[in-house]
């Protein structure tokens, strides 16, 4: 394991795909994000991906240089074309428009196509939030849910992600997969203890299994609740935005690395105070989630946390410790580095100071 | 049991509120409402309400005449005060704001305050969907699902609809409690069974119970996903309308019956055919939905079902058949007409017709 300070990183990654021909508004928002994702712990959604995504761009699958194709089509709605761009900055690119038509409407949608993997959905809800705006982000993925009383995967996990603005504390943020686990904790959890619980997975004959490396699909949450949410995620950004649906969706790894994605997000952004004013909404939000974390919690557990809380007690940790690497990460980036002929940031062998 | 033929049952309804003083559009939204629910089978908020609904009235909870403001804030963004009228009548001019926003905006949220119960859902997002609009719903509710790692209710039930248009079938409509089971369900359950399954509530203390008398909070589904998912409507229907939250929500039936509800309600509608051709999407959700049902299904499931088929298969039944009522529903029901000196429909002791 090793740590590397986050904006070091963020800088780093920035650097290597403009150095390798990707415009800078795209790099900056691929770094942000994935680093983002880092220091908010969700590490599979992380700086790890970089090296995937450069492979990717190398291969042409991702275009560096998009020419964005935005159409209004009344105040409040649009549609983006992201012309085949990494998912990260399509997806900056619609939450931008969308936070700018609620500037003027008081809310906006914009659905997006032509995008590919969009990494972390709270990095563009939070776009929104921290301009004072409930922002919602949506993508559909290839298909890793089992379908209630089915025996194989026809949805993707598809995550839905809400942040909404909060006084004197990081805006409150819920980014949750519609299945129980997502596939790289499924993955993480199965390495570690060689078996994952009863419920997360079922393997190729739609049969409950223990074993990581037979698990096809992943249990949605609260059976056909979490199947039809992840349906409503998949009619928002399949059947919006033009893009195919369930198993027809491309695969990130197991299809060929120069095809591309053909995915769909969609974002949502409300300006606050055209419902109540923002100091009481920021003021009240903050006094909900005092008091949600003063409820008294079961036996055996420390206290109830509103949901975001662990990645928040993440991002002020790491911002201090640097984001912890595991080797392999740390030298499939040191490649990148040195095929770039680029410096790569200090690298620290424990956390740089204790959070 | 009896049954008692829908339409039939909503024409009594209506007949009776306006007999006692509900002006005919309030009336119309609330027999047509609760008939509405009951068809799609969910007994549990249809025509079985209109007796407590009645009381509410007598006690001068619920306001028979409302006189609703409605703010337009910005061509997409609304809040409606709702004068404490009856929630589907609330609910129904709310969505109703909604649909004409989008018609120009390509969306519209409302946002209502001071308003009640409001029945099912799915009675306002589907009158989104019936007019080629995707509409969504939301409503709080008092304390009633147990916070995630927590040993009592903080958030209500809270649930989400969502509804779409769809060629040559009724509307896709998920419309669920961010709960396991509903309030209802585990009643009814507990009436039948006389025990419920581990995982569906915990006791006072927080303890898992199977004994349904013990039930005091309801488990979120997947964990701290279904509270997060609570939380965020929470915002929705609390925050961003003005009205109370969490544990200080009033409750619908112990607290005292004259006292008004506070209640709020958050509605989206979207103009489909700002994003893509409306009769290419409804045909396209129709091939998502005939994908879906020809899935694979699991040993000792027959079908693969997408979230709504039970309901629509009720609807088509029970339209043929007449409502079922209980023994005790059907009393109350016609104690209500006698009072009122109204004619009660017909009744028979068998379905009228098998459907």
């Amino acid at each position: 394991m090793a740590w590397v300070h986050a904006d070091a990183l963020e800088r780093f990654g920035s650097e290597l795909l403009v150095g390798k021909g990707v415009r800078s508004d795209v790099a900056h928002h691929v770094a942000a994000g994935l680093v983002l994702a880092s220091l908010r712990g969700v590490d599979s959604h992380g700086i790890r991906l970089l090296p995937h995504y450069v492979r990717a761009l190398q291969a042409g699958r991702l275009n560096p240089d998009p020419m964005y194709r935005f159409d209004r089509t009344a105040t409040a709605t649009g549609r983006l074309d992201a012309d085949d761009t990494f998912g990260l900055a399509a997806g900056a690119e619609g939450m931008r428009h969308a936070v700018e038509m609620a500037g003027e409407a008081g809310m906006g949608a914009v659905a997006v196509r032509n995008s590919s993997h969009f990494g972390m959905a709270a990095y563009f809800a939070l776009m929104a939030a921290r301009q004072d705006m409930i922002g919602l982000a949506f993508t559909h993925a290839d298909a890793l849910m089992l379908s209630h009383n089915g025996s194989r995967a026809f949805f993707g996990t598809n995550p839905i992600c809400f942040a909404a603005p909060c006084q004197d504390e990081e805006p409150f943020c819920l980014d949750m997969a519609t299945t129980t686990v997502t596939w790289n904790k499924m993955l993480r959890v199965g390495e570690i203890e060689k078996s994952v619980p009863l419920g997360w997975g079922v393997d190729s004959e739609g049969i409950d299994t223990q074993d990581p490396a037979r698990v096809t699909a992943l249990y949605p949450i609260g059976d056909y609740k979490g199947f039809g949410l992840g349906m409503m995620v998949e009619i928002l950004c399949s059947l919006l935005t033009g893009m195919p649906f369930g198993r027809d969706i491309s695969r990130m790894y197991a299809d060929p690395i120069e095809s591309k994605r053909h995915l769909g997000h969609f974002f949502m952004a409300f300006q606050v105070d055209r419902f109540v004013d923002l100091v009481e909404f920021k003021s009240r939000i903050r006094s909900m989630m005092g008091e949600v974390r003063s409820e008294p919690p079961r036996d055996g557990e420390e206290s109830v946390q509103v949901p975001g809380d662990p990645e928040k007690l993440n991002v002020r940790e790491r911002t201090q410790t640097g984001l912890p690497l595991a080797d392999v990460e740390l030298q499939s980036l040191r490649d990148l580095a040195d095929e770039s002929a680029l410096e790569f940031p200090n690298v620290s062998e424990s956390p740089f100071t204790h959070g």
